[in-house]
């Protein structure tokens, strides 16, 4: 297991593993021929980045039987999901803002991200797994007001796609076994700590190498995509000044702050 | 005006104007300085590439009142679109194909696609103008059956981002005032030529300044980012072994072979 992260460190953009706040600097590709350059640095050091640059976010919605039973939604016949674009990529400790157009709540979604290693296409749900290189935590912030506000069209992309929405990291965790992980998100300020959401991955309706193979039939998926797998019960609104937190145990922490103007 | 073609020259990836059969190459960015290097080839020597690189293409649907009163959808309150993602993106003589797991009709659509080129964020409509850089041929190529199969969710990103499904180009035109353009779409095969679509820019219900000055309001907008404005009337499918050419008078023929298998 390690854990890569994306930083700058004097300026100059690099990567590494992480362990116990000492970085092992690498070189080459993450996903392709690197190996440590033998410089060590600390944590307090570096500036986080995104800790990959997707060329696409793929994110589910109603993947839980949880969610499933409560909003009466039908299983979905084929994975449900929708893009999130690259303007709204954004690493831990950036602020989530609300869009100046937008009334109405501002939704965190704490989800496990799946992060593909190689490219894939039309895989099976068995072979998926050569080809994820790891998870990490992913914030699938969301403007609900937009959502449904027209009838006759849902507006996925414009809910879902304003800049900052995508957070996710801190790191990405490789050869972990994401069927018994569980996702956490708290809600954090005026001194108290809420704990919101707390569900299993393994209440999934597709697990991740279901989504993988399912979705590697729609389209070619490449080093460094990312899919959401969609959240379950307690996803709700941020609040202004307040800290969102979510945690997957083995994975890492992704803590952020929200302004609501 | 003037058309930027990108393409590969000896196998180098290079750029530049193209004006009867002759192309002026250039160097540094095709939005921002750029000049001519002085070498001049002919159109003969190249192989066409997409014309730019978008780090995303937002495509409307419902832009138009042939359309909306045909279908009796309402007009929208504010644009209607989903995301092609990179996957996608094909030249021109590029063939399209249908996806393995798709059965019925595969559309094609024919598009007028805006041309971001500079960053764009909340931008007027009266300002939009200055963040365009041109104008290109889209078709929206869409698997039909794959959109509307489950009644609870409707598969956007899934029946629009198939590989290969954002055809573009050949080139993009610069100074060019798209409201008295045209936009027809022709099958062409078994001898036969097939007009199939034929409409006027000025039938959109959100303009391309319009459309700018709203998406921007959604999401930073950069430079290279294509806007396909929505078809009108006469979309259909694509037919084994024919052409579908779409071509927009003062920008281009887009001309692309279609596989059903």
């Amino acid at each position: 297991m390690a854990n890569w992260i994306r930083f700058l460190h004097q300026q100059e953009p690099k990567f590494g593993t992480i362990a116990d706040n000492r970085i092992v600097v690498h070189s080459g590709g993450m996903f392709d021929h690197c190996e440590a350059t033998g410089e060590e640095i600390t944590s307090e050091e570096v500036e986080l980045q995104i800790p990959c640059v997707p060329e696409k976010i793929l994110a589910l919605w109603n993947n839980f039987h949880a969610t499933s039973e409560k909003t009466g939604l039908p299983k979905p016949e084929h994975p449900w999901y929708f893009v999130k674009t690259p303007n709204t990529y954004a690493p831990a400790y950036s602020q989530i803002t609300r869009p100046g157009t937008c009334q109405g709540k501002i939704l965190f979604e704490g989800e496990l991200g799946i992060v593909i290693g190689k490219p894939c296409n039309a895989v099976t749900a068995q072979d998926a797994k050569d080809y994820i290189f790891g998870y990490t935590c992913v914030n699938d912030v969301t403007a609900l007001e937009c959502l449904f506000k027209e009838e006759a069209f849902a507006h996925w992309s414009r809910a879902k796609c304003f800049d900052g929405f995508a957070v996710f990291g801190p790191g990405i965790t490789t050869d972990i076994d994401p069927s018994k992980l569980v996702i956490k998100t708290f809600l954090e300020g005026d001194g108290q700590v809420q704990e919101r959401q707390n569900y299993p991955v393994s209440d999934m309706i597709y697990s991740p190498c279901e989504i993988v193979s399912h979705l590697s039939h729609d389209m070619t998926l490449k080093p460094g995509d990312i899919i959401a797998c969609g959240t379950s019960i307690g996803a709700g609104a941020m609040k202004d000044g307040w800290t969102v937190r979510i945690e997957i145990e083995g994975i890492g922490e992704l803590i952020n702050t929200y302004s609501d103007s």
